[in-house]
């Protein structure tokens, strides 16, 4: 059998807070790959996962005794902890995935390995300049149509892989309140780069990224236990990363691969955890919308702390919480370059 | 039976030099509308069109009787003259179609009424300020995701729908001689806003349009006979359109219906007509990425006349073409308003 591919160059990034038996489907897939799982919660009970995988766990007592007095950067009670992983994670690229998604099946029927796809989203450039109205112009079968300028075929650097979920939608709480029985059942056959200048909601549930490139700003903010919001971790981090990734010319797609998405999470907890997310994002991403970085910024690490400074003088009227966010912010970098050295 | 939708409001504009034949096909998507069809080349020409359409047609002496001294901005031996018909239309929408297009069926066999899809386009909004993973949150089964604001949901008006090709790709003569046998087979399920600020590649062959909103900025350029290029026709009204709508805070989509395109065009021809373009596209892309409208210019007419201005200023260094391009773009204006009080 060929080995997997680039499983000796890429993670797995499991958040979760029970059995890792959701495996046992992905493990024809995931099994070649090593995994590194971040227990979230109560750090007595223990995590069970099949047997075969090569993994390493974190709970909190690790992630405290790692990062010491700056271990409250990691959220506590919240998924938006798999942030830890990405920086304990040694790997040029990772893919983290939520316990509760499983294989999907395109329209013909068979299983979809959603790493392969990933990993061919990540290794194939991205077309951040200008719209090509086939899609992914490197896919099989297609290519750049007629009034694309040749200099832009190339392409950029890929950084980011936003995969998508058949079944249950990623929707806010009122829209899963509003719509309890939708389904997503529309298999879209594309791979598209998301337009350099353009904002998008990332989801934190089927995401491959190049940690090399973009790590230092996958950053999941506070969230959870002691916070005032929850469900915003990979929004925020999706604004930041989509930024830092215009400003340093790399790509964002979107599109392919999709997982199964079986389970609704408690629209009615979601709410509670939702609620000021839903009036802040109404500032927040204008805010992210309108900022630019600086020209002398030209690395990740520089962007994302030009970015805390800018969250701290220009989110802090919203709620004292965004100036405590930017501390995280540049408490997390001091984490990343500590471990990453 | 229903009324066809819109069928008091929209005009299908085909531009041609031969017998209809292939309205045969579309005769029970097109059939309930009003035809115009701009015959191209010699007028003395009897273009045949099958029996039981409503129709009228145009051709080389009409419009040099209609325009007079200012018919010159109509392109010759070009399907640019297409623009005729918009000009002379007095309907809200416009479909233009090529006479090499055909019905495409969808993975379930069945026939695309790809006019119902436009129509569907046209009539629900855009979102072009931010991204929806989940593609078109007005289609039945989908929404917005997490994280989209919900001041936005309401969307923009929709000024344009792009649709797709099956077949045959609208590629450029290199990438046709490239790539001789590739054809387009893969149906992407979807329909999306092509953002603000990002400029696309629109193709002519299978384009709906709100006349009243953007028909002025269609214009299709000096091309074909006496012109140094072509091919470029949709390419420049694409670019001059697209800068407008993101300026008016209108939307333009792109993706369904696809048709079935028949025949690719011979690629040494169209080497010939594009090869200048190859060259002037590069730097026509970034003056029109890097243009701005004056925030004075509050209707498409004013910003269309900008356009021009800039184009000859920006523009001119190029070739002295694009000094008579501007030209063309007032003198097309001219006859608007006079055929449109």
């Amino acid at each position: 059998m060929a080995p997997a591919p680039l499983s000796d160059q890429l993670d797995i990034i499991i958040p979760t807070i029970r059995a890792l038996d959701f495996l046992e489907q992905w493990r024809p897939f995931f099994q070649p790959y090593h995994l590194i799982i971040v227990q979230d919660g109560d750090p007595t009970k223990t995590i069970s996962v099949p047997e075969g995988f090569d993994y390493e766990l974190y709970n909190r007592n690790d992630i405290e005794r790692i990062l010491g007095d700056k271990a409250w950067c990691i959220s506590f009670k919240d998924s938006a902890c798999r942030c830890f992983g990405y920086m304990v994670s040694k790997k040029k690229y990772v893919y983290t995935i939520d316990d509760d998604c499983f294989v999907a099946k395109n329209p013909s029927g068979e299983d979809i390995n959603a790493l392969e796809q990933h990993i061919k989203n990540l290794l194939t450039p991205s077309t951040p300049d200008f719209f090509n109205t086939l899609y992914d112009p490197y896919a099989p079968g297609a290519d750049f149509v007629r009034g694309y300028p040749f200099s832009m075929r190339e392409g950029k650097p890929t950084a980011v892989s936003h995969g998508l979920w058949l079944n249950i939608p990623d929707y806010d709480a009122p829209t899963q309140m509003v719509k309890p029985t939708e389904r997503n059942e529309r298999y879209v056959d594309a791979v598209m780069t998301i337009p350099k200048g353009t904002l998008f909601p990332m989801c934190g549930m089927n995401l491959a990224f190049d940690r090399d490139a973009i790590g230092p700003a996958m950053y999941f903010g506070l969230m959870g236990e002691g916070q005032p919001w929850g469900r915003y971790d990979d929004m925020w981090a999706g604004w930041c990363v989509k930024k830092i990734t215009d400003h340093l010319d790399l790509g964002v797609k979107t599109g392919l691969p999709y997982i199964w998405h079986s389970k609704a999470s408690n629209p009615f907890v979601n709410l509670k955890k939702e609620y000021k997310g839903i009036f802040w994002q109404e500032e927040i991403i204008p805010f992210f919308q309108k900022l630019t970085l600086s020209p002398d910024n030209k690395d990740v690490f520089s962007c994302y702390l030009e970015l805390a400074e800018k969250v701290r003088s220009g989110l802090g009227h919203l709620d004292p919480y965004f100036t405590k966010l930017a501390d995280g912010m540049v408490a997390w970098i001091e984490c990343w370059k500590k471990l990453n050295p």
